[in-house]
């Protein structure tokens, strides 16, 4: 039997290519007790079958990736977007329901960049806000916590226009925190001079709806979204913001989330065991 | 004779492989009233006559570029980094006063990223802290302001530990404003959720040092730090940054400074046309 920790969860996009079946026993046979699961995998298969394939694998599900994309002016296409995020709160509600005790029903949101021309990055910030709105009462009835995830700034143009936890929270602010949640992801966070104090505040508000750890460095991947990589691996302190997300009372799953070329490429097991191993040494003592 | 804005300067970075003496022609040639400087090119004719070859100009003086990198421990690194920072401000006091008048006697400064292997982010910070605390008496008998720079926080990692308008307030907010200043530069801070109110923190703190403007796309170049681009090219919305500016009080010269490996592969007089027209077209009508 392995040792991975027991809050340990993998996002399956830490081992993209793998279909559903895959992911799950990969993850089971590591020892993980834990998934977050992305859409397109889920939808492959079709949501009534995935949702048995996840109680059979007796694992926990930690997050569905993801919903969002809010940015749209009025029109067709926003029309289009809040449909496809009212189905992905059904998904997250039926994955959560068939999953092992301790699931979380969260929907994780990116927010989404700038569109098409635009340079009113204030008004693509309303438009998120209005999304939420739009979109609470739907996860409310459905008990989805949809979790705003600032991404790194670097990421503001073109993917998502909520940089900052603080700005999540703010966000966050007009909705009951059951509803409406922000995550906390190291890789997007850490060099933010607030980061402490924003991760208590989210923790006093009721906000942390998830806890998603990766590594920060340089130089860059050439396709920037590719740069995370296992905990350890770079310059973040795991030791001050993983305690700060305990102090702040978080007691949920903990996903590793990896975008990285060389690790797609490498065997599933192999990830696998790479991130228990990287969890169990980076993280987990400061759990 | 050329229609360059008054307030336009031109910093020595955009065309960055040409020498002193071909910056001073070229910035001239295009109309451009004011110029702001590297050390580099500035050491390799000597201070004496980078002085005189600056009067001869009939150029203003907009910023000396740069000092900083301030984050090593204590040890003979970082005395010599502080050293070497001490000749920056000598530079920066004979370069101004040399110029002509309404010229800056502004030196940017560059925290500094992670030393080697260092998880340390609070602490680098700190010593920044420190940093400036052991040149602040030195710039003030020089008259000199230094000018800590926000950078991206995709360079948080590798150069500066300074990631925001308002962190780099919160740094100077212990020393006299006509000390410790800040640059407001367009690239770096456009995605804070907070840039126009800490732009007007700013103004009242009497603390906008310099303003500086250029443009983000994406894609991100594959080195990061050579993707910036002409103001109009990217999504950077010029009309709210500078207004915020504006009102905030500032009224000194506005520097274009490109890192751009087309742009710096492209003649000088090419160049510096662009920056007149792009600043003409993106920046001045809403000075």
């Amino acid at each position: 039997m392995s040792t991975a920790h027991p809050r340990l969860s993998i996002n399956q996009a830490t081992i993209k290519h793998a279909d559903l079946a895959t992911a799950l026993q990969v993850t089971a046979d590591a020892g993980v007790q834990s998934i977050g699961l992305w859409r397109e995998p889920v939808n492959e298969v079709g949501l009534d079958l995935a949702a048995r394939m996840l109680t059979d694998s007796g694992l926990r599900f930690s997050s569905h990736c993801r919903g969002g994309f809010f940015t749209l002016p009025e029109g067709p296409e926003r029309v289009a977007a809040l449909d496809d995020n009212r189905r992905a709160i059904v998904e997250t509600a039926t994955l959560a329901a068939a999953a092992a005790p301790g699931s979380a029903a969260v929907l994780v949101l990116v927010a989404g960049g700038l569109p098409e021309g635009s340079r009113d990055l204030i008004g693509a910030r309303e438009r998120v806000r209005d999304a939420l709105g739009a979109l609470a009462p739907f996860a409310q009835e459905h008990g989805v916590t949809l979790a705003v995830e600032p991404l790194h700034p670097m990421y503001a143009s073109d993917r998502a226009v909520v940089s900052t936890l603080g700005q999540a929270l703010d966000l966050a602010s007009a909705f009951d925190p059951a509803v409406v949640g922000a995550v906390v992801d190291t890789f997007h966070i850490w060099w933010d001079p607030q980061v402490l104090e924003q991760i208590a505040r989210a923790g006093r508000e009721g906000r942390i709806a998830s806890y998603q750890v990766c590594d920060w460095k340089t130089p860059l991947a050439e396709d920037v979204l590719l740069s995370r990589h296992y905990p350890g691996d770079g310059v973040i302190d795991f030791a001050s913001l993983t305690r700060a997300v305990v102090e702040a009372g978080y007691a949920g799953d903990i996903e590793v989330e990896l975008f990285n070329a060389d690790i797609w490429a490498a065997p599933y097991a192999d990830v696998a065991a790479r991130t228990v191993s990287s969890f169990a040494e980076s993280v987990a003592p400061h759990l």
